[in-house]
């Protein structure tokens, strides 16, 4: 008797709704290209739901992120943190795992097994992602839950290390247990961008200890009301992985190829960030203006970030400003006096939303094939 | 040692978050009239969480409540459809409210009790809300779950009768069950508006059975995804209350003093109708233009609904149509032609979004005082 | 020498502009349905210039036409009135239209010679469209000007009869002078709609006297100013044409076959605003919702009005009111209750933004076949 | 007779009109604060009219100058290109100056009489403002027009320098007339942004020549159609007058007090352009988060342009990237790590939108009080 009816209420609801013109979008789909060899995989990997302290159900992490057309995601709970636990008791810390995995059955979502290893300074947060078992991290010593998960094969990053609540001056502290973990090989990562927080220091300590470089939204709440509402993308962090598959993100993390992005931020070594923006940036026409030096081409942003560029050329423009950004999915005209007629030439620009290191813009370039009149 | 913890981690994400440019915004605050003699209460007395078969943690349905600026809301969950009671088997189904009162506690939005008594048709499902112990409604036999309601004090709603899952045509059919529970005072209200859908059929129910016009959200995802994206308003019930205070909203439902809501639409009893709408448009001046018999006044649109109107006097418009609209919150200037120099005259209006019976639109009447130059 | 000059500075500003990200886009390209027999061609007859009383070059009035997608335009400008005279002392009164012709030749815009003979009441304004040569209207006496127009082969139309400058009641007053002109064949035509006015006398004027309905936007300055910004568009006269041709235009003219429009209003003879309205949706789909005798349908709105309606059939509706709108180029879906599983029925729509008399709203009808399961 | 009638047709389309709920906003008043003894003139001395190559009578030039809240424009009306004489035969060439002055009459706007010494290379386009009579400036010999504008005391600016119709390159060729103009006190400013169009050249020759550096909006349509539409402003001129009048104006422009600007691009020399920018940017609150060494501050932009900074200090962010934006008349919250407690600390931030020489952005700083808990 119940079957009939779950089916009766799962109906409610489901009649088109005759919106009102103007409706408010919410979240939009997230887009990177590929780069040569790798296909860029949309990641956060550091989210929570009420299987900790989130406040929804799993299913509705997975209606997120195919909003926001991710690629993969985690629910990585905090292990020693359950205020719902009284409510939720679950003896299965892989619940919500198993929750977001059923829902995202139907649809190309990766979903990663993941928890968050939990305590106070000088240990800090850590997210282990691709784990086996995350029954098995629940231990009194935190060293016991690092060599767990290093047993399971996990990947774990170091989250928000510069939280001043840990942190009080906002500098990240790299405690002799992380540089130990490091060393043992079980930790790979760091969060240099969490939630709101972009910390340079960050990004210092991930190049000078080759620690894979992580941008999370560490949602809690809804996506829409922490980041769509406020104009902003969750952040997130592009995997260059050999193809759209578990394995491959995997493998592609433990490989260090990622780049961090907030909005219009983008963090990574400069092996994957240049290419990332190499790709990024379409010529799309390229021409002189009749009985003129000066050459229009025409360049489309294919991202989901504004990028904002600086002319890193001898040449200069014709029009707009050295300092410009071209809208993300959207194209700009640039005019550049070349000052002869050329047959094709070395598009330079600095990034100016991008860095390699702290401080550090890449200089991107594009040789560009110029049409003949 | 899990205290300190407890701490830091609700801290985390309260940084100011610094905006993109152009954000997104989400569910707007709702207003409406007070009306002579009475507060009017904005309420969703049907709405569903993780502790039935919702989305969310009961928290997401406060902060919900509070944006859009409700006065009341209850959380009724199914007492008989539980699809999470492997992850959640909560002993007490009063749960979910009490969750909610903790999370409203220091905002002004009443929490009422309640739950969906959840049956086949003949049954149906219905709402018993300002019960005071759900865990006494669960019941094999329905009539026991009505009788205890009734016990309790409960003010019972028919939900959504014109659904067609359980009425292939899509009309309200009323059980001999259902006409009993009315007869022996064990049903109160009958929803006129549910989720997206208004039944005229549903209006005539409730005017023939002297029932409390209702209309709610039954929502079971999120505000914002359902209605707020696509430009509209959750459906909501204004009650006319003594005060804002749970015995007043509890008096007011039993004596029948609401209007159901949703975007343009209001349906309600014309002695509550009327009054809304009348003080819904303030004339705020009134004056003829010089030289001439063309008086111009301006009415201000104090609700978030818009209202629209149809000229319903024998004077006619200098300028905009017989047919228009005062948006949502804002002014409208309307000329009228009233031959001769007038001290003062009763504008008179056909709210065409307005029904106090199937198909009839009240007409409202101002008496407007005019300014002498 | 002064040639190459003349090409150079031309040339200035030609340069695609870099647009930053957030437009705010101008006014849009108009669009309504041909009817059965006739292309509906969208004109605007009464403008003006800095040939009379206007504050841009005709060439704007051209740009402006463009841009709202206008099929033809006149720039009608004062005979009498010249305050710029100083300035442009223009011995030949064709010159507006001149310019204008030469404005539009690369375009598929129609322009109509026109003046507007200008005189206080009771002989007032009137448009002559389809002139000849509008230097031959110019006389002392206003018989002389619509005797002469009318020689021309002129289409005359009465601007802004319910102007309250020149009636202060507002009321239209028909007057001996312009009985005379209409009985003589010397008058056609009345502004119903005149800028941002509407007066339903004017329309029962048109009735009783079989004049053609005329819509105008009598513009000064810049559409965009007095129409766009505001979210206006401008009035406009829908003329069914034979085909887009100047003497196609002017035949129905004529003949009578006009609708007039402002925004969302739809003012003309029930024979032609009940087609057009006809025309203007389009029943994308409709079938039965799976086991229930509940029709989904899908209305398209082809124009570029809101179109505002009430059910007009025995059939209720399943979800939305009964007064609803399609807004301008969108669709909504609509359930309606046919009680059985029907092949095809009448969908019945009252159009409350249409009025083919005062007070009165044509019923449209659309036969719907029925997709079968 | 004819003037009751000019008074009964100005009246025509007073009414307000009533907007439809969501207008598309036309040009916004454009805002830029004072710095130390001056006061900050918003102008834009280069436009035309249709007494040269322009489409619209003076009158639309003050209106967009008043909607836009300029200060200070000119009508710089061709001297020796008149493709509408025909028409405007106009004996005195300070017509358009004199309608300017007439609309602008009652309104705080100040009128500059100017005009425009066209000619082909290697002599070029230039501007003479605060001339006394258009009509003496009319020579055969452009020496003569120059030297009757030095006569009558007028600001000479050179137009458009790196146009490409003049100069293939797209670079500024200064020819020997023009070095003679300077050399003599001919000539004392430079367009370095015309129209879309910004050249870095334009800004070398400015600072080697000490030429006033200036940006005008050089229309000939409409300033919605060529700016507000794309979403832009015109480009402007802010000049640093002691007062608010013809000669301040004047007086500041001989002394060379300008900044250009367009949309987010300042161009000045770094004794204005530092001050303004300094200026420009309000610290309204610092602070620091309780237990933490972390500053927060909020940076409010009070100018039309959106800011772009970078960080420029030692210490770092927080949480936002080291280059950001702060968006026109909006606020921003950053924060700072200063490592210890702090009373007081320097702000400062490199202005990317900025230059003050040829890709040389000014360094700004700010000295902060920070407010004790």
């Amino acid at each position: 008797m119940r079957n009939p009816l779950i089916t009766i209420i799962l109906c409610l609801g489901l009649l088109p709704t005759n919106a009102q013109t103007h409706s408010h979008a919410g979240a939009q789909p997230l887009t990177y290209p590929n780069i040569a060899g790798y296909v860029t995989l949309k990641t956060d990997l550091h989210q929570h739901s009420v299987f900790s302290d989130g406040h929804v159900w799993p299913t509705i992490r997975v209606q997120e992120a195919l909003r926001e057309n991710l690629d993969a995601i985690s629910l990585t709970e905090h292990l020693e943190y359950q205020p719902h636990k009284e409510d939720i008791p679950h003896p299965d810390r892989n619940r919500a795992y198993h929750l977001a995995v059923e829902e995202a059955v139907e649809h190309d979502l990766l979903i990663v097994p993941g928890s968050e290893i939990t305590r106070s300074a000088p240990i800090g947060h850590s997210n282990a992602v691709f784990i086996t078992d995350a029954n098995e991290l629940v231990h009194e010593d935190a060293k016991d839950a690092f060599a767990t998960a290093k047993k399971q094969g996990a990947f774990v990053f170091w989250n928000h290390p510069a939280w001043f609540e840990q942190s009080p001056s906002g500098n990240p502290i790299l405690s002799d247990f992380q540089q130990q973990l490091i060393k043992s090989g079980q930790m790979q990562g760091i969060e240099v961008i969490n939630s709101v927080d972009y910390a340079e220091e960050s990004l210092a300590l991930a190049l000078a200890n080759n620690l894979t470089i992580m941008g999370t939204s560490d949602i809690h709440g809804l996506i829409d009301w922490d980041y769509t509402e406020k104009g902003n993308h969750r952040p997130i962090t592009l995997v260059f992985a050999k193809e759209k598959s578990l394995p491959s993100l995997k493998e592609a993390l433990f490989a260090g190829r990622t780049v961090a992005v907030y909005n219009d931020l983008l963090v990574g070594k400069a092996e994957f960030l240049k290419p990332l923006l190499q790709a990024s940036i379409h010529v799309l026409k390229a021409s002189y203006l009749p009985n003129t030096q000066v050459l229009q081409i025409e360049l489309k942003n294919s991202t989901s970030s504004d990028l904002m560029f600086e002319n890193a050329m001898d040449y200069t423009f014709y029009d707009i400003s050295p300092v410009f950004v071209i809208p993300a999915g959207e194209s700009k005209i640039v005019h550049i006096k070349t000052l002869e007629i050329l047959g094709s030439f070395d598009l330079k620009l600095k990034a100016l939303g991008a860095y390699t290191e702290p401080k550090v813009h890449p200089i991107i370039e594009w040789n560009v094939k110029i049409d003949r009149p």
